[in-house]
């Protein structure tokens, strides 16, 4: 393997980015899709389980708090042509931890609208209950729409979120150090259960937040979770780099994430961290058949489903625009008064330099991997330009978006899988027991606060 | 059996009131205590499986946020003399519903420092993903400690936390009404998910929260968790009757069971709910043994080992008064200013009246089963004090409370649960599918807010 890491271990990270359906936005469409399983844990046991078997680093679940209506100031869009309901990510792989061994568990969870205690409290219970395989995707959210169901009517502005966000970090940080490592003494006799002098107050005092700490629940195998984010903007990558462990990207181009990971490497270093320490991993849409023209024509059949409405309802709630206020088939127009995901707004700007698209093309290309790099052929073709974009340090590892569940996660786990470990691009079985030691992450140090 | 309701069967209902320990305060130190599993969902998992084993309605699970410190204004005594550390509880029965498949899964979670979208989502998500098994012990907490965890300093006053409390419930069941049971068309051809004009906005704005919702999560197999309420003041007992469908309660004599009971199910029937439709289960805490010298050799174990500060730290905590300030082999001083958990209050000024102790007695006495009833015998004395209250009415059933972990279930479950069942007063096997069908309980119907 070419690279190697802190931990000793080298070779590609791999995550799967799940959902329902899939995600391209016609999945729940595809003729095999399992409607009628999308809120029951059996399916989800099945695809962690899926991924497990394939020795993947972790699972990833995204999240937003509501449904989205920017699209026509309406949720008629969102309800009808996608799907729409979802479960709570952090419940969803809590209820994971009890099904799986190995594989990471990774959820979202927004700083915007959350206390700090219980998000801390949450992750540490799950990082010991899963021993050490939690993950938390820290977001700012984006939408109006979350806002109105937490007593807000916008969403914060972008700096005002990320300094929160900042802050919440120090404290769930401070939080995690409330336990030393060795604190439990467990003398029966002497009736000693713990050190108390080992257990620390963390009396935080800040903008946001007064939290006294400690935590109640003791340091985690992990120390704390693995931390991913997917800052795009200056502010957001600045943040990813001086906390993040796992940086998810839409990168539709070589160069363009070659770029990206550079500058996240440089900015790690200017934190101090070693590069090491920090994971890129754009998202991947694989369609994978055993032959090219077969993978095509997957490809073909989801784009036949796919309903220009539906890509357009999940871009206007990225970007925070409504863009039905414009005719379907004329030009996509200025964004200038969008204001949500800035990586959006950037790749669809850059996007239409190179096109000139209709709004309902538009719909149509979106809807399919969200600016997301989507890579169509054979297992080989898949694991050549995975190899592709590793050796020429584009990136650390690939989040994987299935186009379609669950077989677009079968075929990637029992074609690519075998292929990438056969160029000795991948593990053939866990070395570690830690989501961290997966990732060939360093082990936070613990440090009292007070 | 000699009660029906609802669902139309009878007997008694049976929850277990688990912890990492046990309910005596001093059941850390008992020789087959497995600390070192404490913190292992391995450990939670046989306990839930014993407890389904035996065929219990539901596992149940209290919570604070924080570590106890109103004893001597710090944590150390509890640190040193408790099992004080824990696991964030909604976390812990996520984890067990992917690792059991039919007995009920309890979380605490108060209404005073969490947002009730949040809240709403996550027990939604647990209960389909647990097949319709999820409750919500709805609690308002009582300690300036937690407080200050969550930017406060002290506690919000009694009134004031039952007023955010029902409010929050008011919109936790509007947005588990957001989804009509029948919405999902899943028309994969014509490219309908779901019918939208079957999915509403709540619009909730009041004094405590602004909420427009639709929740994201569809109607749940239960309609809503089962809802548990613990009140015991006037406030409490009135937001319990109106709001909850399991109450549970601290009573030491059957005469006071009785009164409550009776009060109780009063209270529900001038809200125009059958009595049948909330379910009383005082604490019991069962010393099992095969036969009477047996088991009260365990209790004099217990006991010997039990320290009585960390019996007055408990106490201290619940009552948010520091009972540190008094002499250990002094008179148990007045607790006027005492202003924490009113049940607690209550019971110690009766037991107050009837025997004088000292501060020191109080402790010991306290950290055996904090003012629940004490069963101590064999699986046909237990058996024998179970039918005389549920035959007298002084109980729809019990949250047992295990003395200690894990063999204080076990010995429940292998001596007593048979016991009931051969006088036909408890299954023998699980009757229906979801928490409510166990409880006997209705299942709400859905009501439109929008």
């Amino acid at each position: 393997m070419s690279r190697t890491n802190e931990s000793g271990s080298g070779g590609l990270r791999l995550g799967v980015f799940l959902d329902a359906a899939g995600h391209y936005a016609s999945a729940w469409r595809h003729p095999a899709a399992p409607t009628e399983r999308f809120f029951r844990l059996e399916y989800y046991k099945h695809l962690a389980q899926t991924a497990e078997r394939g020795k993947l680093d972790m699972v990833f679940f995204s999240d937003r708090y509501g449904i989205p209506d920017r699209y026509g100031d309406s949720f008629h869009a969102t309800v009808k042509s996608l799907h729409s309901a979802r479960l709570d990510p952090f419940t969803l792989i809590a209820a994971l931890a009890g099904a799986t061994e190995r594989i990471g568990l990774a959820a979202t969870v927004s700083t915007s609208f959350s206390e700090p205690f219980h998000v801390a409290r949450q992750f540490a219970s799950l990082d010991l209950l899963s021993g050490g395989r939690a993950a938390w995707n820290v977001v700012t959210s984006t939408s109006d729409n979350e806002a109105r169901n937490f007593g807000g009517d916008r969403i914060p502005d972008h700096e005002l979120r990320y300094e929160r966000a900042r802050e919440f970090l120090e404290v769930a940080n401070g939080l995690w150090d409330s336990w030393e490592e060795d604190a439990f003494v467990f003398d029966k006799r002497a009736g000693l259960y713990a050190e108390a002098d080992k257990v620390h107050y963390l009396h935080h005092r800040g903008r946001h937040f007064d939290v006294r700490g400690p935590l109640d629940v003791p340091r985690s195998p992990q120390g704390r979770p693995v931390l991913v984010q997917a800052g795009s903007s200056n502010t957001g990558r600045d943040f990813a780099a001086g906390a993040a462990e796992v940086v998810f990207t839409a990168q539709p181009s070589l160069e363009g994430a070659r770029a990206f990971y550079a500058d996240m490497k440089a900015r790690a270093a200017a934190y101090g961290r070693s590069p090491d320490a920090i994971k890129v991993m754009p998202g991947m849409m694989p369609i994978v058949a055993a032959t090219e023209a077969e993978a095509k024509e997957t490809e073909a059949l989801l784009a036949e489903f796919a309903d220009p409405v539906a890509g357009l309802a999940i871009l206007s709630d990225q970007i925070n625009y409504d863009l039905s206020v414009h005719p379907l088939d004329g030009p996509v127009p200025e964004l200038s008064e969008a204001t949500g995901m800035q990586s959006r707004l950037q790749l669809v700007a850059k996007l239409m330099q190179s096109d000139s698209l209709t709004l309902r093309q538009l719909g149509r290309f979106y809807g399919g991997s969200r600016m997301h790099r989507k890579v169509v052929g054979t297992p080989v073709q898949i694991a050549d330009f995975m190899e592709e974009w590793y050796k020429r340090e584009a990136c650390d590892g690939f989040n994987i978006m299935p186009p379609y569940l669950p077989d677009g996660l079968e075929t990637f786990i029992d074609g690519v899988v075998p292929e990438l470990q056969n160029r000795g691009l991948f593990r053939t079985e866990y070395e570690g027991a830690t989501l961290r030691e997966h990732l060939g992450l360093p082990r936070p140090v613990f440090q009292a606060r007070s």
